[in-house]
């Protein structure tokens, strides 16, 4: 049941990276960006969000940006919608896949869709059927689901039960996503294997933030309990919004390089990433969290010093 | 025999994180330091080296340092020492232990101790008979024990060899330390368990590097392996010197709020670690790589905002 061969790892950052990025990513760069990440063997990309444009005017250009990219095959070019208004941007866009968002937090759903829970459910519903009309599916996304910023920890039962209700609504696939950071090991565990006893490995992404350090290990977690899909964005662009400096998804060329030296294939080249990576910082004006970027791989050997140094 | 109920965390910023350092920090605020480490609760403090002070100026005052620092009851004031002479001064200054470091390779022994590692044996049996004379105990670090910048991968048995070799020469405890973060979790795995057959974990201590963003997976994978001593410096200090940039030790505080939110103890004021941490940007002229502290605990909630987005 869990293809041990190898993980599915799915870019962000065009998406959950730069939509919290102050300066204004030309669509043309992210255009670019887009057909650069696919070009280095990344298979599935969140590529913008269909969105208020006064909510977030730096993914405005989401039609744009669809409409400019190459198509590789067998990479599937997503959308994050949050209604049905989003839903409908997205397939005229010819997005592959929809990403329908909502929170497990009340508090948090209603601040950052402008609905209660139960609306976004009756949204969810739109959004399928606007989806199985284009032939295309919708994977459901539970915001907050490792806890919420304004009201803490949630219920796991919370959690399950906005699986089945995702599922029952016509879903194809669920993201547990760690909106601001507040997952630790353990508690992914917990619901990593709870989740996998409703959906199969292929159909789970887990979704982290490196915002208090613990993105890998969370990641790790997942894995070891058998999940195989994660998100991360490129240099760990993102952020959060309550921690100006913090950092924000797990960083993708550290993710893939962890999966690497623990014998885990991606299909993605690493060296590509890093050559990517490295341009980020031109492009959104300040320096990106990731690690490797800076260290370059453990394996890349220095020359042996000829000085000789007294201790 | 493995002490579940808690793990020991070792401070070593004031050592390994400040020896980088371009910017002179002053004996008093070293001091002060120091002090305030101890004031958090942690038991083991790595305070200085006592090396050359043309290899290491960053760390010319460590017997100034041991002068000045006040005493806290159970807590152990260790100073690293690569020689016969550092470990004199060492135990003129009064340290509670000396932190004896030579590397698995040999390229880097020589690069780092202007030695040959068979000189290094010499020095530690040398180091140990002073020691001795002083009552104190000897920890003997094999630096470089989970691969080398020059020579890469260092054979299991040389690290083995290496443990049995430290105990017959009076060493007393064992660190294997990731010198320049190229470990990764399936080794340290591999590493631990093989050091556990020959050390007890109250005599074993991982030290680890973030360097590539491993740092903290790297320590959850010794720890569910046995292991149950850490070093790590406060703010992420350190760094390396062949990566300008990348991270440097594992962060202390994001060590501890990763045990505490597993729920292993640690003994320390997490809070106090924090309020330490935000002064080091100040005292080192440069933001630090620790997470935590820009984000803050994942347990302090945010006010629940009232202003309604539309999405």
């Amino acid at each position: 049941m869990i293809p041990l061969d190898g993980v599915t790892i799915q870019e962000v950052g065009p998406r959950d990276g730069l939509q919290i990025e102050q300066r204004w990513v030309p669509t043309g760069e992210k255009i670019a960006l887009v057909n650069a990440i696919a070009d280095s063997g990344i298979k599935r990309i969140e590529v913008s969000s269909f969105v208020s444009p006064k909510a977030i005017p730096s993914l405005k250009d989401a039609s744009e940006v669809f409409a400019g990219i190459k198509r590789r095959p067998n990479t599937i070019y997503s959308a994050l919608v949050p209604n049905t208004k989003g839903a409908e941007r997205a397939i005229d866009a010819k997005a592959d896949e929809l990403n329908f968002v909502m929170s497990a937090s009340e508090t948090h759903n209603f601040a950052n869709m402008g609905m209660t829970r139960e609306q976004s459910f009756l949204e969810l519903g739109s959004v399928v059927a606007i989806a199985n009309g284009a032939s295309i599916n919708v994977n459901a996304t539970i915001a907050t689901a490792f806890g919420c910023p304004f009201e803490g920890p949630q219920l796991t039962s919370k959690i399950t039960d906005t699986i089945k209700r995702y599922f029952d609504l016509g879903a194809t696939s669920i993201t547990l996503a760690d909106t601001t950071g507040m997952a630790n090991p353990v508690q992914v565990t917990t619901l990593v294997e709870l989740s996998l006893a409703l959906v199969s490995p292929n159909d789970l992404t887990l979704h982290f933030h490196n915002t208090r350090g613990l993105g890998l290990i969370n990641v790790d977690a997942a894995f070891r309990s058998g999940a195989r899909r994660f998100d991360s964005s490129l240099g760990g662009l993102g952020g959060c919004p309550f921690a100006p400096g913090a950092s924000g998804n797990v960083c993708t060329e550290d993710l893939v390089n962890f999966f690497h030296e623990i014998d885990v294939p991606t299909g993605i080249n690493l060296r590509e990433l890093l050559r990517l990576s490295a341009e980020l910082p031109k492009l959104v004006g300040h320096e990106t969290p990731g690690q490797l970027a800076k260290a370059g791989l453990a394996s890349d050997l220095h020359p042996q010093p000829n000085i000789k140094r007294s201790a």
